[in-house]
C-alpha cells in the first residue's frame, strides 16, 4: 500500500514531530536524507519507522538502507513523490524519511579511562538550530570525544540540527547536563576549560592546547555566562581585523576545535 | 505622522524588498538593525529611507544613529510598535529597518599598488545566504582585502544576507565577477589560488601560505567547480577525524583565512 494523504493518521503524526514538545512527550524524532539515515544506523539510533519515495531518490543504495535499518515490513511506509514534498523540510528532499527515538547519553557513556588526552566542546545555550548543528559537524571533523550541551536552548534533536550536523549528532557523544554539573566533572578530572573573550590579552594560537582540554562557547548573543567565564582556566581572543568585534559561533568554535588538533598534530 | 496600516504604500513598497526580482529592478535593498545600519553609514551605503520604532529600541543612540543617516525629515518614517514587527524579519526587532541603495563595486575599487601582501576571498555558488553573510563576517575578521563573489547562487543583498554578516557587507569589498574574470585577474597579478580538497594530500596548515594569496570556495553541495580546480596554484584538504566528509563551507572558510593569519602574524 502507498501512503497518498497528508490526512493519514501516520502522516498526521510524523508532522507533529517538527513541534518541540511532541518530541519531548514522546521522545521520537525526524531524520530527513540519506546520509543521515546512514548516520543515524551506524551510530546505532533505533529507527521506528521509514517512510519513502523512490522516484526522489538520488542514488541507487537507498533501498539497501531501508533494509540496514533493520524494519519489519509493518515499518515501511511508501508515500506518493507529491506526499513526500509535503512532509519533507528540505529544498531537496532526496525520498528518505524516517522517525527515530531519542536516547539520552550520561558520563556514564563516556569511557576516560581510555583516552590518554580528552577534548571536550562545551555549548552553552546556544540558541540557533542551524550554529548547533554546525558545531557538531565540526566537533566531528576534529575528533572531539564529546560535546556537552548545557543550559540548553535549543533542542539537539530540532530537524534542523539534524541536517546541519548532516547527522554526526548520531555518531558523536553528545550529552546535555546543566553547566555546574560540566564544570565540576571537567576539574575533577582537571581537564582546562578554554573560554574566548574579546578581552582576553593572548590570541587561541598563542596558548598551549595540547594537555586535557575542553573548549567552552557560548550563546550568539551573550557569549558565555558569568560561570564559565569563572571556570575557565584558559581565556583567548579570536583577532578581529576589520569592523565586527566577533564571528559566527560556529566559525570561532571551529577555529579552536582545530588549533588544538594542529598544535597536537 | 506615525505610520499605523501595512497598506501604506510606503510599507507596501518595503515588503516588496524582500523579493529578489524587487530588489534588482529598483536596485535597492533592507538593511535591518543598529549594528548593520551603523556599518552602512561607515561604509558609506546611499541611505534613502529609514523606518523606525521607539519603543523596540534597546539602546539610546538610536535616534543619534537616525541623525547620523544624514536624511531629510521626509525619508524618515515612524511606525507604530505592531506595524514595525510586521514589517521586521528578525526574531527580536531592534526598531531601526532602513531602505538602502546598491551600489556595485568593481575591481577598479580595488587598490592592488598599495597593498604589499594581497589576501583575497573567493566564493563560487554559494547558496544559503546564511552561509554567505557569515563567510562575510569571517573574512571581516581575518581582515581580507576583498571578497569576489563568482557565479553568483544567491543575491548578496537578501536580507539574512545582511543579517548573518553584521553588515559587514557594506565594509569589506565585495566585487560580484564572473570566475574567468577573477582568475585572469589573480594570475596577471600572480596572486597563487588555495582550492581545498578532499583528495589533497597536503593538510592547510601545512603550506606557506605568507606569500599573495586567493582562498577560493564553492557551493555547499558540489564544492569549487572544475574551473577553479584547474586554476588552483595550491591544494589542500581539512583534516577530518569523525565521520563526515566535510565541514559546513562557512566554517571551512573560516579555518583557511584565519591559518593565512596566523602564518603573517
Amino acid at each position: 500500500m502507498i501512503l497518498t494523504s497528508a490526512q493519514n493518521p501516520r502522516i498526521k503524526d510524523l508532522l507533529k514531530l517538527r513541534n518541540k514538545r511532541e518530541r519531548d512527550c514522546s521522545q521520537l524524532f525526524l531524520v530527513e536524507g540519506y546520509r543521515e539515515l546512514l548516520r543515524a544506523i551506524q551510530g546505532q539510533v533505533p529507527i521506528k519507522m521509514v517512510f519513502y519515495s523512490p522516484s526522489h531518490f538520488l542514488g541507487s543504495n537507498e533501498h539497501a538502507l531501508i533494509e540496514m535499518a533493520g524494519l519489519q515490513q509493518s515499518a515501511r511506509f511508501e508515500v506518493t513523490p507529491s506526499l513526500f514534498k509535503k512532509i519533507s523540510y528540505r529544498d531537496r528532499p532526496d525520498g528518505l524519511l524516517a522517525v527515530c527515538a531519542q536516547v539520552p547519553r550520561t558520563l556514564k557513556d563516556l569511557n576516560l579511562h581510555e583516552k590518554c588526552l580528552p577534548f571536550f566542546l562545551i555549548a552553552e545555550s546556544v540558541e540557533k538550530p542551524g550554529n548547533l548543528g554546525s558545531i557538531l559537524r565540526s566537533s566531528d571533523g576534529a575528533g572531539v570525544d564529546a560535546l556537552f550541551v548545557c543550559d540548553r536552548c535549543t533542542d539537539i534533536y530540532n530537524p534542523n540540527v539534524v541536517r546541519a550536523s548532516v547527522g554526526t549528532l548520531f555518531t558523536l557523544p553528545v550529552i546535555e547536563l546543566s553547566s555546574d554539573e560540566v564544570i565540576s566533572y571537567l576539574k575533577k578530572h582537571k581537564i582546562k576549560i578554554v573560554a574566548t573573550s574579546p578581552k582576553a590579552r593572548i590570541a587561541f594560537t598563542q596558548v598551549d592546547l595540547s594537555s586535557p582540554i575542553a573548549i567552552a562557547v557560548g550563546s550568539e548573543q551573550f557569549g558565555l555566562s558569568p560561570k564559565w567565564m569563572q571556570a575557565a582556566d584558559l581565556m583567548v581572543h579570536i583577532p578581529m581585523n576589520g569592523t565586527a568585534d566577533s564571528l559566527n559561533v560556529a566559525a570561532a568554535t571551529t577555529l579552536l576545535l582545530y588549533e588544538v588538533l594542529r598544535q597536537r598534530a
